[in-house]
């Protein structure tokens, strides 16, 4: 994977905050999403920065922590969607607030495609990694739960199962860390509306 | 990843075919997936299958033999599937094609989930990875033709670009690989018939 977007900058370790505390974990959420998170080192990570492993030690506790940083970044900007997503505190009717988390996704994974990639691949042994499939599996559910509201509103076809939409319409979402280039032919917003109209309205030309 | 389908039976490899060497090549494939590629050696594979190495030398010649197996094994029934799709002997619509080859794409997925999984994974550094690559590549290509020839029939809207539809709908497809359970709640047909409902007609109810 290519690492067009820098990850958002750290906000807790060791050390003064700074320009190198970012590059170092911009450059170890990369070489995790090539290699793998097992198989990647501090001394690799060292060697691809060009610095000691002292150096990275003097930012960060150890790998795990520039793990949950990454994973925390993702994971902090898809909760806030998903939350603003499940409250009906504007009166929003749930088929609006689920076109609405669909495009919202779409700029998350956009604007944080290394970490969301990062997160996507988690397959959990570290405490970090448990940690992080239970925050998935959270956000998982309340999306599910937005799609049986909105089948309950009646304002969706009941003949295919809440579940399974939710999964299908996040996969394709989720698909984006796959091939989305922020220099390709397609903006976030170009995806998300795209997005947004097969699933709601589909493909064939009425 | 759990592996709960047996890949296909190899078809090439050293000494007679038979149990030992399809069980060596289903191991290979969910340790692969567990772990990674670069990161599994065949010393790793001995100790999971409880053989000694030349045991496993005996069957495969390397490492990549293996991966080329199981890569092949995805590639030639997905190659298949698109294929008959982009040909129209039988007269059948480009949108009927597309339809048909979204359906069988699901039940490829399903029935070689594994193989599919490593495929949909590689990064490809060695001459297998490269080459599986090429012919993902060249699935693409086919397949967005598909949704551009269905769009120039006039059977689909015409406001979401092809490359985009393309990327979409399979981003839906392929994302099987991270959730779709044999012995969950819905089988590869209900599955197959959602998304192509979701494609082709979206979820709003008429």
């Amino acid at each position: 994977m290519t690492a067009p977007e820098p990850a958002a900058p750290p906000r807790r370790g060791r050390g003064r905050p700074g320009h190198d505390q970012a590059a170092v974990l911009r450059t170890a959420v990369a070489l995790f999403n090539r290699r793998g998170y097992d198989a990647t080192s501090i001394g690799d990570l060292a060697a691809e920065l060009g610095v000691t492993k002292s150096a990275i030690y003097h930012h960060f506790a150890s790998k795990e922590d520039l793990l949950r940083l990454a994973l925390d970044d993702a994971l902090d900007e898809l909760t806030a969607v998903v939350s603003a997503a499940v409250s009906d505190a504007d009166g929003a009717s749930a088929r609006d607030r689920l076109r609405e988390v669909l495009r919202r996704s779409v700029e998350v994974l956009a604007a944080h495609q290394p970490a969301v990639t990062l997160l996507l691949r988690v397959r959990g042994n570290t405490p970090t990694e448990v940690e992080a499939v239970k925050r998935r599996r959270w956000l998982d559910d309340q999306l599910a739960g937005l799609v049986r509201d909105a089948a309950a509103e009646g304002a969706l076809r009941d003949d295919i199962s809440p579940d399974l939409v939710s999964r299908l319409l996040f996969g394709m979402v989720n698909s984006l860390v796959e091939w989305y280039r922020p220099e390709g032919a397609h903006d976030a917003a170009t995806v998300a509306d795209a997005i947004a109209s097969i699933a709601f309205d589909g493909l064939v030309r009425r």
